[in-house]
């Protein structure tokens, strides 16, 4: 089934820990062990899994991505988000975690992350739950 | 099954709208909801989701991966592609997709893209469909 | 079911070849056909699939990397790893693969390889099978 998380985002670039909410999707089906799969229907954000505890990590994440990827470069998309774009294929639209026993199989310092480039926006994360 | 898609590619860097491929070998199947992946064969190319409207942002996207990535660097690998391999990296080999009710599960704006950074050559794309 | 792989890593910086090890844990299954997802509990260290010969490749990824996401940066986070949180996130922390007739679909030049970023470390490469 296809599950629908909605998220809010408050800046323009932003790291949004989201495993709670996938963690609550996941409670919510009577499933044991599989996949599950979380995806952004959107061009200019993406998914990645990162450290969950210092926050100056996700600063330093979207800091280096700026400085790579300026957001005034010499762009000829004109919407003034080519920035977002270049950002959002290189993080990637979806990630893949695991489940066993019922909860996600995540490292101690892992969480999933809503990785904003273009904000602020609502934002859908989509997730399909597959058993092995 | 395991399906297979053939793309000619006409330049050494190009994105190349693959989504209407998927859809037909999709149609083929009696198949109503899981997940697609779509995946390359191959170390100097990759998989990736962006916009499918304005073709500026594909020049965009690999104009900033070949200011970031030169052709020309000082690289150790004597073929003269180590950006290639490099990109592919960084854009991944394959992407994830959702299916419900026999239809893909894009947002308005995303399209499936083969990235190619070492042609014009002769590329498959290969899908697996898996039931959710 | 999920398999455990233990990967010794024996620098910071690494693309460790772990093909063979996966390929083992597939044939101890009676798998036929589908998709293994390989991935990493970690957050500085990350999956990659690409060139499986010329040594050089290798070198030449780790070493744009290096590059572009200096070892020693202006960075907020103090542990010193800040470089290896981002290139994680940009290399992805799983593959996926395809399985046909029980043995994995990959390209003639493709291998999977743990990419290492913060080592050398003791590392956990978990796997699952999904059937198609």
């Amino acid at each position: 089934m296809l599950k629908r998380v909605e998220v809010k985002t408050n800046s323009r670039v932003q790291l949004i820990d989201i495993t709670a909410h996938i963690k609550s999707q996941l409670r919510s089906e009577n499933f044991s062990s599989g996949v599950v799969f979380v995806y952004v229907p959107h061009t200019t954000c993406g998914i990645t899994i990162n450290e969950n505890v210092d926050p100056t990590v996700k600063e330093d994440i979207l800091s280096v991505l700026g400085s790579l990827i300026p957001e005034n470069g010499h762009y000829r998309h004109l919407e003034g988000n080519s920035d977002a774009h270049m950002k959002a294929s290189l993080i990637g639209s979806s990630v893949t975690v695991f489940v066993e026993s019922g909860a996600l199989v995540l490292g101690t310092w892992q969480g999933i992350y809503l990785a904003e480039f273009d904000g602020p926006r609502k934002r859908s994360v989509l997730l399909k739950i597959v058993p092995d």
